[in-house]
């Protein structure tokens, strides 16, 4: 059958858009690999959409969008490699939901339904939350939680497809299932919020268990399930009352993503002749004394020889990032972004992102690896979160909250130093003065460990007591208190090499010998500290107090360093930390200003009733918690 | 002869105006002991001035003032105490030198004729010439340093009249005449600016020779000689080329100030019922979440049992105040105030006294007392000198410079501690980052020792190698070197009591067995020690590229910490701290963006031609200084 050429035309068109209609998300046709962002929506704050498509010898083609009401083709780009194209929309307001036809023409002709969906998180508010210091974040590493579904255990055609358990870096099988299968656990213990390490793909032959080498933007890793898995285990989440925060990576990315296998163009990383390590020093940034050699090692080098390193500067790049995280937020709801090695993205960058984040979803939780050292101070970790400095080399930071490194340095000594006029519990008195600095510390996470640093049952020498000391100041301190998986049962390990801080929960996998997601699998000590957890995470969590309370602090004195939150509704909680080897009774005279109005206290912890508020009697290595009455 | 009663009164007036002007500065009529300020100047930018009259049931009085062109008497005001008043005048820019005559007529009548001179500061440069990274300060204990006037060693009426070299706490007969007889020894070695601690009136009990506990606000100690020997002592160094730093006491003064034993009102000094220790921390100032004791234990308890705390937020307690340190830069010439615990001071007091001493003086050097602890911080040290920080509880430090204990306390580690990520030297080159804190870190006073921390030599285990490079560090750093007297001839001792800190320079007093101040009395490693730090001081003097230059210093590698001192004119000294107990050999082509331009270079050490900028090799514990050429 003969057909004239524009009728042919047309009848292409509608037999693609019947077939567009057709699937919710057709399929490429080839040579077209991929389009990222892989969907989009209609309604979003900034109308612009760049889309990056991916396709062999893609790059001289010519490109058409067929007529859709609110949506304008502004142009496309080609980049420098021949398999990518640029495509550069414009979705107004007005446009509904449905797929966009592109036709691409080049060496051969390809089209694309490209998905505009309706958004859902404006109108939910189940979805993105928020996390604040009413909450209690349970951090966790999926690979090492517990295996809810071992079907996905073996990924076939994956880099590093199998479990090996006894391999301190291979998988060994946890995954969202798992996750699901605990929700109650984590309730019980009081938990409001978990934080999963990185979901996202890290097709890695070695060590992606971790997650911090993403392989795909636009992908969640099919060890621990779907990307439609990870959407209903947010609801799921959100259905049971638990937030969760989505762990992601601005810095960094693993060196089998595909936009490093195949580079859209040299300058969208950053690449030096042979593989030069970073120098790690985020305070080159602000340093008015760094050379400029110290700068680039900061921030324009590979986080490690597998982790190659975008060129946030070039703005093709910041696009295709910032739709990213744009992206993962209205597709699942998530409450918070925690934000990994925030200190070594390029700072304008930084800003641009977070604020085109933030425009867009005012209410999501936001904090960021800051991690400093001791001698880099308060001052430094501030810099890199809202703050009252002005910018420093054009750079102010936009970031609500940092994860409080210098807090829990602070407190780790505390408890394992004597204490002096300014060493030991006054390191942590100094460091709490420091709040000055910042616009809100209450919007800092603290923790005592985490994936990345010693467990802190063994810093403290595997003394019950000081855990327990260590986690009451956990659950009073102003912020967002964080829990590393395992801490409530005493799971310990120092770092070097890192995967002992990553053991698996005992009672998570198959065939474990015990379980301590239940009392009667956990020993008397590990039940003493799990009790100890919940009682107290419980208490916080039906008490405002602790969570948006003023803090006041008194001066250590022979080693007790008290201090309370209260509030205007006559909310008052004394806390008194006792980091002396020996039980010390102390005088309340000198906290009147804070007791006036009150006659007696309930001990959190004990629930005994304190009848008068003339001494307090902590225990050697205790903590004493009251409710004044 | 009989005078009807109107001539008898002009008669008297004449009379005592041809006294008046027949004397500099007429002898009070009793009852008046004395009016503080002593006297005061004509075209004062400030035209307002308060008297404080003291004498026995001066309170009733009335006041009036014989007619004199240019001044006014604004009014007169009652004090607790009924042996003072206060007198306020306007003196216009207008009025001239001279004599006003002030009647006082109460239970008695008196006059009193009080001084107004020319000012001479304004014309002549040789006075207050500022203080700045250009010079090297060289910091003594005038009772400790050179004895030059046996005459004033017994001074008769005084609580502690004479001298005793055996004892720690007593006076050693040290004088300004001794320091004098060293100007010489001081320009030898490189000195441009003295820094004597105290030299007012100390007339205490016990341990007046230290000088920080002041009996008399307008008087110099007469141990150490009269107020005009003093404004010649300044004369003389000045002629000689040497600028004189004033030290200061805002916070508190001796428990024997006639202010003290009889106060004008008792709000004029902080006073608790019973004699309460200060909690020193400065913080409590800068807090969020101070309590309201903490607070008042920093900044309003007594410095010591001996020493009272004057209540600066009393306005009139604060003017006179201000008024005397005017006085003393007016009457002396002195070049800088150095500001004894300067966190102490009440903060609005602060504010307005810097304010106050700048809008007349803008050239004075002045530099203040910010002892921190290293938990502190630099954000704490910056917060109490200019910054960039917004105001906090209403406080915005106006003070030019800090006394950089944190710098201090960096180097010092360095130079005791194996080197890591973030320990040893790396703590240096942290406290060196967070110069963007300050609005000009090089208005910094940098130091090893003082008279109240432990001498750097004994620090650094009297280790010869490590007090030059010590020293390589003081004269290369950005800020305004200090050195401790003797420090250059290796004096040591460990603080606790202090007294050690403070021993008599060898050959300053008669009678002792080896005199340091000359080549042949110092040991040959005294000599060596002396040699370097005049080498240094003397090509320091003479390289403004070491003052102003800026500085780009390199992260630490293998214990070696690079730093260039650089200025647009193309000078360029590189530093180089071994801080290691190996030799090391460094590949220079790390420092590639300073070397650019430069083929060669000149040890500044030892003067030995370097042909070429390869490589550089350095000595355990060794400083490698080169002018680049």
């Amino acid at each position: 059958m003969f057909f004239p050429k524009p009728l042919l035309v047309l009848l292409l068109v509608l037999v693609s858009r019947l077939s567009a209609s057709a699937a919710p998300l057709a399929k490429p046709v080839a040579p077209i690999q991929r389009i990222d962002p892989t969907f989009w929506w209609v309604g979003m704050k900034n109308p612009k959409l760049q889309l990056l498509v991916h396709g062999p010898d893609l790059a001289t083609s010519r490109v058409s969008l067929t007529s859709y009401p609110g949506v304008t083709l502004d142009g496309f780009q080609r980049l420098e490699s021949p398999n990518y194209l640029l495509v550069n929309l414009t979705i107004s307001p007005s446009a509904q939901p449905g797929n966009l036809q592109l036709t691409f023409i080049g060496k051969q002709k390809s089209t694309y339904a490209y998905e505009l969906r309706a958004r859902t998180t404006p109108g939910d508010k189940s979805k993105v939350q928020g996390i604040s210091s009413a909450d209690f974040v349970y951090l966790l590493m999926p690979d090492r939680f517990a295996n809810g579904d071992p079907g996905n255990d073996v990924v076939k055609g994956n880099r590093a497809p199998g479990v090996a358990r006894d391999s301190m870096y291979a998988r060994h099988g946890g995954d969202l299932r798992g996750i699901e299968q605990h929700f109650d656990y984590l309730k019980e213990l009081g938990v409001t919020a978990i934080w999963p390490t990185p979901v996202v793909d890290n097709n890695m032959p070695k060590a992606g268990y971790h997650g911090y080498a993403l392989t795909d933007y636009y992908a969640v890793d099919p060890h621990y399930g779907t990307n439609e898995d990870y959407v209903r285990f947010v609801q799921r989440a959100h259905q049971q009352g638990l937030k969760v925060v989505h762990d992601v990576v601005l810095n960094h990315i693993g060196s089998f993503n595909y936009l490093w296998l195949d580079q859209p163009a040299k300058d969208w990383f950053h690449q030096w002749p042979t593989f030069t390590r970073g120098n790690y020093r985020n305070g080159t940034v602000n340093d008015p004394h760094a050379s400029s050699l110290d700068r680039r090692l900061f921030s324009t080098t590979m986080f490690d020889t597998t982790m190659p390193d975008p060129a946030q500067e070039n703005p093709l790049m910041a696009t295709y990032l910032i739709q990213n995280f744009l992206w993962w937020v209205e597709y699942t709801g998530v409450d918070g972004y925690r934000v990994d090695t925030y200190t070594y993205s390029d700072p304008t960058f930084l800003m641009n992102w977070g604020k085109a984040i933030l425009d867009e979803y005012p209410q999501l939780g936001m904090f960021g690896e800051t991690w400093m050292q001791e001698a880099e101070g308060v001052a430094q970790q501030a810099f890199w979160t809202r703050n009252v400095f002005p910018p420093v080399n054009g750079f102010k930071s936009n970031l609500p909250g940092a994860i409080d490194f210098i807090l829990r340095q602070a407190l780790l000594e505390s408890l394992t130093k004597p204490a002096g006029f300014a060493e030991g519990v006054a390191k942590l008195y100094y460091a709490v003065q420091g709040d000055w600095m910042y616009e809100d510390a209450s919007r800092n996470l603290i923790f005592l460990d985490n994936h990345d640093v010693d467990r802190v049952f063994s810093v403290l020498g595997e003394d019950v007591r000081k855990q327990k000391m260590a986690l009451a100041w956990l659950l009073t301190e102003r912020g967002i208190p964080q829990l590393y998986y395992g801490t409530e049962v005493l799971m310990k390990n120092f770092s070097r090499p890192d995967g002992l801080l990553r053991e698996d929960f005992p009672g998570g996998f198959p065939g474990d010998a015990r379980n301590a997601f239940t009392a009667a699998g956990r020993t008397p000590a590990q039940q003493d500290v799990h009790e100890f957890v919940r009682r107290l995470a419980q208490y916080r969590k039906s008490h405002p107090v602790l969570h948006t309370g003023q803090l006041t602090h008194f001066v250590p004195e022979d080693g007790v360093y008290t201090y309370f939150r209260h509030d205007q509704q006559g909310h008052s909680v004394l806390v008194m930390l006792n980091c002396g080897a020996a039980a010390k009774t102390v005088q309340l005279s000198r906290f009147a200003e804070r007791l006036k109005g009150y006659t007696a206290a309930q001990d959190v912890l004990t629930e005994a009733i304190v009848p008068d508020l003339r001494t307090a009697t902590v225990p050697a290595y205790s903590a004493l918690i009251w409710e004044l009455r």
